[in-house]
């Protein structure tokens, strides 16, 4: 990040002209004057509202970017984030971006601009060259996991091969995969280890996709189970997506797991509320968000990190939407 | 608040002797030093890390301080507060307290020597005398509405009255109140409201308390339904509770509404994806968020509020936890 320093470096006068310059305070020759808005212009020099005064002093806030805090993952994400934040001294701005570029871009230009000395982002409307040129430490969150930028993510195909393997095993004979939309990395990957997972099984498959929203997905079971009664086994990109999946199979008057089993995938706590509970490919969403928190720390020490993209490993939590697994 | 201009007031000295010393810098008699000290310790001055720099710049973010944002009320108040806040020119501190008052006041006071123009808070750990001498502008949301301190909160009296007259108008017959934990000031007042709605009539009424976790709720209803087999309607202190209440009529063999019909409160999306879906007293989660960052930021530009307590009035959502209202 251009700090004071290289505009006065870069401008041939002291740090104190450009703070003059900067607070309109004080006598500054014209060619200063000039020298010094050259170099702010050239160097993308954006006085930090906050450091311009307090130099040294970090403000320690950390801003985190969601697509919508309403979606169910994202408060346990954000509750981790919260918690190892404040174990090291930092605090965590909250902004849902609505998954609207100009809405994100907004936030991370405003916040900038200010007290915020990093980012973890949890969604990805912009450009991954944009995070790479962003200059401001960041960690992205869940959705890329190859760019240029520092990542952690759950290794979701692995996930995914574990949450069909488990379904297969549990004896179903036709399976169909809903998952999530396919342009958000986490969801095609989870779709390429449900492929992965049932190539070459003498299993009917079907794959379609669905919103993360459970109305969406609710009516897309409803309109696949309809014209495919045969399905006994439904492999749901999202927790959410199998909750949706429940109430559609409830609709059509069958049941969960005797008519259909279900695997979910994330492991938020709505799948212990629902009924039946749900069998789900568990992220480990505090570890994620943890290790998210603890890489832009690092970055923001400047230290070297271990690995640029982290995966956590996912788990199997069984509960009650599928059957005693067949021995 | 103290600023730094009373503080030279106070000691008889200039603005800038008082910044040269709070920053170490430049030359300060002994004695100026002295009368700065005894001003600093007798008015509770506490040098602003950023108001000191930025004088008139206000930095423009609020802090929410909430119990838990992975209770699902929370993420839906967090969102009314993000999007009316943002729209104003403000950003979000997300705080979680986990109940524990060392927690809330750590935040509070960490917060209040930053950035922060001012907070809503989510949770009263700490006595309303707090609040009040915490000199600082902030709306109490949800749970206080007697104190000195400005608040919002839902009627929760009425709207545990409307739920219950919902529940006998469906027919029941023998009613059960899972409320809340009684010293938690909107669970007291919905408990009242009950209590109100059901005095006079000819129904065998019980109320028993719970925490707002599911997984106690379901325990609670499980215990209450086994020794009182007669119980036909419940009204739940919240919509978590009623999703616990779900889970135990479920395990207990007896099925909703049929059996057992259910009023939840609160609103929370939540109840919608659950089966059946729930019939519950809606809060207005998002009016109640809007209102306070509204009422919070007329403190902040130092207008007078309209009203000091702001209470909204709830609503009722009829879903499939109860059957069509007897005509």
């Amino acid at each position: 990040m251009t700090t004071i320093k290289d505009v006065a470096k870069h401008a041939g006068v002291s740090v104190a002209t450009v703070s003059r310059y900067l607070n309109k305070k004080g006598y500054i020759s014209e060619e200063a004057k000039k020298n010094i808005e050259t170099s702010i212009k050239q160097l993308n020099y954006r006085p930090n509202q906050v450091a311009r005064s307090l130099s040294t002093k970090r403000m320690q806030t950390i801003g985190l970017i969601v697509p919508d805090i309403m979606n169910p993952f994202f408060p346990e994400i954000a509750r981790a984030i919260e918690d190892t934040a404040l174990k090291e001294g930092y605090t965590v701005i909250l902004c849902n971006s609505d998954e609207q570029a100009h809405k994100e871009r907004q936030y991370i230009e405003t916040l900038k601009q200010k007290y915020i000395a990093g980012f973890i982002i949890a969604t990805n409307q912009l450009e991954r060259e944009y995070y790479a040129g962003l200059n401001v430490p960041l960690v992205l969150l869940d959705r890329i996991t190859d760019g240029k930028a520092p990542s952690v993510s759950s290794h979701n195909k692995n996930g995914a091969v574990l949450g069909t393997d488990y379904l297969v095993s549990c004896g179903v004979k036709e399976i169909a995969c809903i998952s999530g939309p396919q342009n958000v990395v986490p969801a095609y990957e989870r779709t390429q280890g449900f492929l992965k997972a049932v190539e070459g099984l003498n299993i009917k498959t079907h794959v379609v996709e669905s919103p993360f929203h459970f109305k969406e997905a609710e009516k897309t079971a409803f309109d696949l189970l309809s014209a495919h009664p045969g399905i006994d086994g439904i492999f749901a990109g999202s927790d959410v997506i199998a909750i949706g999946v429940q109430r559609a199979i409830h609709r059509l008057g069958l049941s969960v797991p005797d008519d259909i089993q279900i695997v979910g995938y994330d492991g938020i706590s709505l799948g212990e509320m629902v009924t039946p509970s749900l069998t789900t490919v568990d992220q480990n969403i505090y570890q994620l968000g943890e290790t998210a928190v603890k890489m832009l720390l690092k970055i923001i020490e400047g230290q070297e990190l271990d690995k640029e993209h982290v995966m956590i490993a996912p788990s199997l939590i069984v509960r009650d939407s599928t059957k005693e697994k067949s021995k």
